[in-house]
This record gives C-alpha cells, sequence and structure tokens, in this order.
C-alpha cells in the first residue's frame, strides 16, 4: 500500500495526446503550451502515453522522450502518470523505472494483448514485474476491455494485486460495466483509488462512487464535464444529465470518423494543434476535418465546450 | 405514435419466472400467488416470457398459455407485457396476436438470433413484422446485445422505427451502455420510453433519465430498487448508492451458481417457489442451493430484500 | 448405436432451400421437382430445415409440414434427415417426433443459441432430450459454432453422446476446424458418421477422413463437387484441387451479396427457382440479381455447375 | 515483386523457439546447437521472433540480439526469416533494418494489435513502412486473426500489397480458412508465395496448392510432417492422413497445458531444453511437465516424432 504524495486525485485527469509532426516525428515543442492550456482549464492531473497519446505506436526511446517532456513541461503543476504498457514486460519495466528517474509522479500499464494472460493470477504477476522497476512510484492497472479482450475480473484482480503488487495505487477503469467499478471503488476503500474511464459515462461514474477520472475528451471539452462535478456535488441530477447529453453528443459527432484521430482533429480546431496521429491510425482527410467541424458547430460545441480563461482558446 | 392506456411507466417492471413443475410442464397454478405478490410488493408492472422467463424455451402453445394465465390472474391491476420474440417472426406474429386478443397491455420482441438482421433497417422490418400482429397494442423493441450478438445502434433503431413501425412504444435496453441509453431517452421524448434493464445499474440507468425499469432481480429483492428509486427522487445519491450496492453484492453471490437458475432458487428461498429451470439451462444441485442460500443470509439479504407487508414472504 | 436403413452416407447431401411463394408463404407444389432434380444431379442424401432451409424462421406448423412434403417428394429414393433444432427442446422434441411419424429417415438438431448450454454435459443432455422424441431414427447433433457460438469440443460431445444418446448417429460438422474434424471422424469409426459441412473446403475434409457432406452449393453446383470426389478416389489432387477452385470462386462471387439469399437467387438463375428468403434474411433486389448473374457468367459457372441430364436445367 | 536468393521456400521452416535462461534473460549459447539439430532434421528454413519464438515479449535490444545469434548459428544453410512486427510500426521498421543489416534472408511482420489497422488499405500501409525498412529482402505479412483478432480479407490485403509493397514476398497464413488459403496461392503464382502456418492442417493447407509450412510443432516432430510431405506427393492419402492424426494426437496432448509454454517443455524432453517461457505465459509446473511427458509416452511420441541422425537427440 503506498500514498502518492499527490494525496487521492479528485476531478478530471486529461489522457494527454502525443504531438507529432507531419512527418510522425515527436513535435516536443507542442508538449508545454498544451499542458499550460490543460493546466488552465482545470485539469487536476496528466496520463500521458496512453491510449489517447498513442504510447503503444511509440519505440521506448520515443516514450521516454515524451515522458519527460511532459514531466519538465508540468513542473510539479499536476501529476503526471506514465503509461509504459506494451507487449514486452521487460520493456514496459524499463520504461516504469525511467518513470521514476525522471520524476514522474505515478506510473500506469496495461496488459499485453498479444500474449493475454490467462488467468487473473497471470494478469497480477505480468503488473507486478512492470510496478517493480518503479518500486517509489504508486501503480495504477489499466483495465479496457474492450481494447485488450481481457475478461478476468478486475474486482479480483484489484484483491489480488494489494497483496502481491507492494506499490499498487489503483485502477484506470474503463468499461462501462458500472456494477464492477462501484464494486472496485468499495474494495479501494480510502487506500486505494480507481479513477473512472468513460467519459461520457462520468455521471455512471460519479453516482457509483468515483472521485476521478481520466479522458481524452477532458482535454477538449473540459467545462463540459466541470460542469457535471459541481452539479453532483450539488446534487442536481437534472443539470448533471444535460451536461453529460452535451458530451455524448460530442462523441457521437467525432466517432464515425474514427475516435482517436477525430479527437486530435479536434485539439487543432480548438487552438491546440498537435499534429496527425500515427498509423496504424489514420489522420482525417481534409474534407472529413470540415464535415466535423461543422458538426461541432451544429451543436455549438465551441461555445460550451472550454472554460472562459484569460488566455486559452483560439 | 401510440399511447397506451396505461401510460407512463414508472417504477420497477419484473421479468416474471415462468413457474415450472419439476417434471418441466408449466405450473399454471403457481401463477396467481406469484402476481399477488408483486403487486403486493409494488411491482408496477410485469415482462412475461422474456429472458427470465424462459419464454424462448417454451412451445408457442406454452407460450400463450402462460400468456393467458399472466394476464388472468393481474386482472388489470398492473401492465401486462407479454415478449414474443423467437428465431420465427411469423411464430412470433401469431404470439403476438394471440397477445392481443386474450388482453394483454403490451408486447415486446427479442431480435432473432441465429439469422441476426444484417442491417438496422433489416432489423426493423422484422419487428414491423411481429408488431403488425398486435396492431392495438403498444410494442417495445427488446434491446439485449450480449444475448443477441447485435451490434446495431439502438439510437438508429428508435429513429427508424418511430416511421416505420405505427404501435412502436419504445424499447426495452438491456446494455450496459449508458450513453447509448441516454440517447435512446432523449429521442424518446414523451411519445415513446425506453425502460432500463441491468438492474445492477439501476441508479446510472435513472441518472440517465429512465423512469421505468425491467428486471429479474425485482422478483425477490424489491425493497434494494424501491429505496434506490426514493433516494434518487430525494436527490440522496450516497443513499442510492448503498442500495445499489446491496442489489450488485446479490447478484455477485448468485451469478457463479448460473445466473437464471440460481434466480429460481433465490425464488424458492423467499417462499415463492417457480420450480426448477428448463433445459439448456441447468437447475442448482442441491449443495448449490444450500451453499447460495449461506452467502445470501451472509449478506443479510432475508433481511433487507423485501418489502414488509401484511402478506408477503415465507 | 443405431444403423439406419440406409446404411453409411456416402457423397453429397444437399441441404434443401424451402420453397416460399412471393407472399412468404411455402410453396408446397415446388418440392417434388426440386426434389426430382436432386436426384437426378445424384445427391444422394436430403438435409431438410437446416441452415440453407431457413428451418428456424418457419412456424413449427410450417415446418411439419415441409418436411412431410421432402419425405413425401423423394419417395424413398435417398434417405432424407430433418433438422429440427429450435430455441425451444420441446419443440425441437415435437419436431422429431413428427418427422419419425411421417416417414423421415433421420433427425438432427442444433443447440439452442440465446441460452446457450454452459458445459457439454448440459449440450449433451438438451441433444438427448430432442432425439428421444424419435426414438427410432438415427440422429446427428448439427454442429456449426459460427452460428451458434458454442465452444464446446465436437469430440467431447461424440464420446459423451456417444454413451447418452442412444440413437446417435453422428454429427453435422460445419466449421474450418479439420483437425476438429479427423478427430470426430476417428472416433467415429464405422459405427458412427461425421459428415462435413464446409463446401469451399469440401476437399479439405474428405482427405480427414470424410465419407458424406452436406451443403448448400451442392444443390446448384452439383458437377464442381461430383468431380472433387471423383479426383480424390482416383488420387488426382492436382484435378481436385482444381474444382475445389471453381467452388470457392462460386462462394467468393455470392457472399458478398448476402450469402442466404443469394444462393436462392442462384436456384432460380438455373431454372429451379424457389422463390424469396423469409425475413430476417432479405431477399435480392432486381438489380443484385442481374450482377449476381454476370459475375457468374463471368466465371463460366453455367458451363462447369451442374450434371449433363436428360431432363434437368433451364 | 522480389525473387529472393533462396528462391521458392518447399518443405517445413520451424517457428523457432527463443531460449531463455531462467531467470528469464537470452539464452544465446543454446541457439547454435538448436538451429544444428533443426538442420539435421531437414527444417528447410527458420522463422524466428514469432509467436513461438515469443518475439513480442522481448525488448528491441534482445530481439536485434537474438536475430543476429540465429544468423549467426545457421551460416546460411538454411534461410533466416526474422519477424518484426510489434505495436510501434517506428519500432518494427527499425527491426526491420537491423535485420537486413545483420543478414537475415526475410523479414515477416505481423500486424498492431492494440490499435488495429481499421480497413485493408491502413493495414498495407502500415505493412508497407514496415517493409521499407528492409527495402532489399523479401517481406511476408503475418496472417493469425486468432491472435490479432483482425478480419480484413488476406486476399484483398495480398492483391494490395502487390502493388504497394515493393519488396512483398507473400504471407504466412496462420488460419485454418483454407478457401481463402487456396484463393491466396492462386493469387500468388510464381510471383509470390503463401506459407501454410497450421500444423494440425498441413495436410489441408498442402492440398490447397501449398509448398512450404512454417510452425512450431515442425521443431520436435519432424518426422511426422515429413512424412505428410512424402505421402501426398506419392499420392498416399491414407498415409498423408495417418500422419496428420500422429500429429494432432500430439497438439491436443499438449494444448490443456497452454500451448506455449507446453512446447518449449517438450523441446526440454527431446533434448533440446530452451529454458522457460517469459511472463505473460507461464512455464509449466514440474507436475504438468510429468503429466504431458506421460501422455506423450502413451501415444508413442517418442518413437516417432523425429528423423533418425546420426547426432540427434537425447
Amino acid at each position: 500500500m503506498i500514498q502518492p504524495h499527490y494525496g487521492r486525485l479528485r476531478g478530471l485527469v486529461a489522457a494527454a495526446f502525443t504531438p507529432f509532426h507531419a512527418d510522425g516525428g515527436i513535435d516536443i515543442a507542442r508538449v508545454a503550451p498544451m499542458v499550460d492550456y490543460l493546466v488552465e482549464q482545470q485539469i487536476r492531473g496528466l496520463y500521458v502515453l496512453g491510449s489517447t497519446g498513442e504510447g503503444i505506436s511509440l519505440t521506448s526511446d520515443e516514450r521516454k522522450q515524451v515522458a519527460e517532456a511532459f514531466v519538465a513541461a508540468t513542473r510539479g503543476r499536476i501529476p503526471v502518470i506514465v503509461q509504459v504498457g506494451c507487449e514486452s514486460l521487460a520493456a514496459a519495466r524499463d520504461l516504469a523505472s525511467h518513470a521514476q528517474q525522471v520524476g514522474a509522479d505515478a506510473v500506469s500499464a496495461v496488459s499485453p494483448v498479444y500474449f493475454k494472460p490467462d488467468t487473473v493470477e497471470s494478469l497480477v504477476d505480468s503488473m507486478a514485474h512492470i510496478a517493480a522497476g518503479a518500486p517509489d512510484l504508486p501503480f495504477y492497472y489499466y483495465h479496457i476491455p474492450a481494447a485488450t479482450g481481457l475478461t478476468h475480473s478486475p474486482l479480483a484482480f484489484l484483491e489480488l494485486a494489494k497483496v502481491r503488487i507492494p506499490n499498487l495505487r489503483g485502477i484506470k477503469f474503463t468499461s462501462p460495466a458500472v456494477f464492477d467499478y462501484q464494486a472496485c471503488v468499495e474494495s479501494a476503500g480510502d487506500d486505494y483509488e480507481v479513477m473512472w474511464g468513460l467519459d461520457e459515462m462520468l455521471l455512471s461514474g460519479l453516482t457509483a462512487g468515483g472521485t476521478a477520472a481520466v479522458g481524452s475528451t477532458y482535454n477538449f471539452a473540459p467545462a463540459v464535464y466541470h460542469h457535471i462535478l459541481q452539479a453532483v456535488e450539488q446534487g442536481n441530477l437534472e443539470e448533471a444529465k444535460l451536461w453529460q447529453s452535451r458530451s455524448q453528443q460530442v462523441v457521437r459527432a467525432f466517432v464515425p470518423f474514427g475516435p482517436r484521430a477525430a479527437q486530435k482533429a479536434i485539439m487543432a480546431m480548438i487552438g491546440q494543434d498537435c499534429g496527425p496521429s500515427r498509423l496504424p491510425i489514420r489522420s482525417l482527410t481534409p474534407e472529413a476535418y470540415t464535415q466535423l467541424r461543422s458538426q461541432l458547430e451544429e451543436i455549438g460545441f465551441f461555445q460550451w465546450s472550454q472554460l472562459a480563461t484569460s488566455s486559452a482558446n483560439a
């Protein structure tokens, strides 16, 4: 059991994008302004090199470079969680060590996917192997069955991992199974934490006991989710539902364009251009970009998606 | 667009069990006392011959017999929705006609599964074929992708079905995709209704705008869900979460025993014995029955699962 | 263990189409000429009301009517196997009894799909329940995992079913898992039989030990498969491969149009019109029909698909 | 279109194991004797760092070390194909460059799995990116849908890749869809080649036109497959079927122990110990090892699995 220096996470953690140049190389210079923007938008933490950050599409050296850049750019203002999972547990462990060394606040890892751990025990052992690379950092297991195809119970994982992974901190829980989520939150208690991972169901996660959430749309529609958090705090379910509906409208608008590439396009639309996606993800064509922007305009996205701040926005 | 005589459904609709004799025959005599019990427990409607009622495991003649028995036993106290879906749309349509003829209040149907409709259009046409068998009754499409394997968007279904199915009333929505649910609820507005179908996530359904829910555990743990409904109405999310947690504890207790057979076992435990399940579902062994009862006792199930009434319970 | 009066099946068994009128009703008058055509084309058995026959889309009464029509039209020239599987085991058993009563030669059944048997034991018990409805007829289990979603080992099924189903005759095996097929064939020995079910891989089935095969394309391209059978008997693998290639060209041509409806269209093209498909399967549009015909003409299908006979063909 | 210096592959290509020390480190010293053994057993090529070689579980540095070791140990006696696929196309391309530089004979790659290419075009573009890292070497796409979850047609891939990947050589085809395989073989003609990848269905692959096959069981049961190759050449299908049956018995024996770890255990049993597996694959317990050995003894495996040579075997 580990208590992180940043205490319990509360509020929105942005699953950060990795900026690329047009030629596919890492665009390190874009990291700092993006982090400043996210801090201004009252984002409470960064989850870097996850699915949104295309971490798994980078080489190990690139991942290290990006992790360092985010840690440096954040300057301790909010915690930086580095996702290090990949097919090779040895490579993941090395990335975890590096994250600790360069001053990240926590480490997280998704399971290997090509060779799927066949039991909860194998999964816990696999995660333990990675977590041991950064023994001083809190470790979050990244549960995302739609991407990994794993069917192991996250509750069973949590209960076994508490015993076997000394620096376990919790789970990033990305699944619509709210009943499993609530069970994990209850099992976590005060000593662990389970971050909610489905933006378009944030309200469900909060009513099940979630206090922090990691998501990609928090990057470009933070105001929507701040409204949900506030409304829930005030017990105003109608208001919360209204904003959740807006969140869903946004998601319905971009998903048909390919969710990952489309979200990078939206970042450009709000003045936080972080370049194209990398293969195997295809970037939007200019026509698709224009079409998506029109659809977002139609639902008023550019009016209500972000917090008014002194400097933000294009 | 059809407005049912019972108006909008509100509260808990029990997905009723079909009582069997030990030899597998229908035990009609058990229907009436079970219905009385459910009415006493403030159940607001019955959904008969669905997944819980093993409708699809019965012959057409048996389904008709069971539908009649439920309509007769209910005596108009609460609406009776008869699930008529099966692999043959012709047979389903005939069951729909029969339901209308014997005085059911509404009809519902699941998609064929062996031959899956290949597009939303085919799905709507298939449902239209069935609904036309009971033109005077409201019709609810039964969306349950985990059982059917259908991946068509329920929102797309709803929007097309509004145009093509004159007696469409809405959807029974059994999926954890709360974002899809909220979209359907919004599209439904006042003219249609979308019943929530996942008991262990009732709170998520309610916060997404649901007003009625159909479920199997409402049969034997109605008090749990009445508490959730009340707490939400009072804006008391902590209380709602507490009772949802109890609901989840119950589900976690019985699922490992085979969810359908185990729930019939629980009915016997609370004095509402409705016999064994039918193959391909296997009933619990006596050992499993005892083990399940112990686990339910351990969590206090028999103390808090039902409403205190003058006559209920064993 | 049962030895059927027709001995061991050898050669091609046609998975027969069910003829429908334009309005969707059964077109009984089309059965007899279709059977005559199939007998002329040296088809060695009929498998009626299976996937190709859309059995599961018919009512029980319609299934009985069709089974009777095929038995009557065949007049004992070749064995008639009636597929009786459906979601309700009680209904399936009743259909089995009827098949025996009207003089069918064998019965076969697919597993229920909506409620999937959870173990091999449950599956065997479910099939035993059906088979007991026709105790004097040989019974074939219909293994088709792509349609049922069942993952139980067919070999484990066979070995347990030998013990528990007195009138078990074997399996209709529709899966590309040739290694499982060969294991079943070896386990079957002389006392049971395992019919091969993937037309486009007939050669694989034969080299794994198969002696009979059930398929839909045998209806309209029998010559192709007779050539394969002959070539294998003569040890001429090059010739067998050539004809298997033609079989695959046909399948690749029609699959994009929706495999079931497209095959009915091909029946019309060769002068054996058996009407449209039933919902949830959509029939081909006239445009699609023309397009498919052109593609088949291009590969020479109408030159080499059928045996020259005195009377066949349009 | 590229014609490799080794011409067309014929016969058995071993999917080589990567030897590990007990502590999980690479055991380079074991590579050379294993290669000598495989050459003695008339293996015609090596496919290194694929699924059998756990390539994806290694770091990039380890993969380079292993690739070099195999190239060095083989000394040009048979071609060495290096599998470089991983989640990061950039890392895979770098591995391809390295393979060319150290003298490998060909490169092969599996698709990323976490982010699946959404169309055949994306898949071809992804493979083109990798193949361009080793422009002078023949490139084989590794098609293994059971592991990747990709559903794109391999024929469509092949036809587009011929145009877009200058150094395309063909496909390693690991799927039971023999009809797709035959279509690919026909499309390949003399200019490309499609290696068969399912050992327990080798006979199916050969009768569909295959001339070379890559597999893991060729490492420890080469005699079985040499018999199949010979029998097919002689047109003796009965003999081929007999040996295929033995192959299947072996596979059925080890699969329940976890196929990958169990095969490494068999290597130890035949005197070619290559150490444990790496997490997320668990090695066999000593009890499981003994049990597996007994089962293999029972079927006579140690009598008929390998070719008699002057030096082989323990």
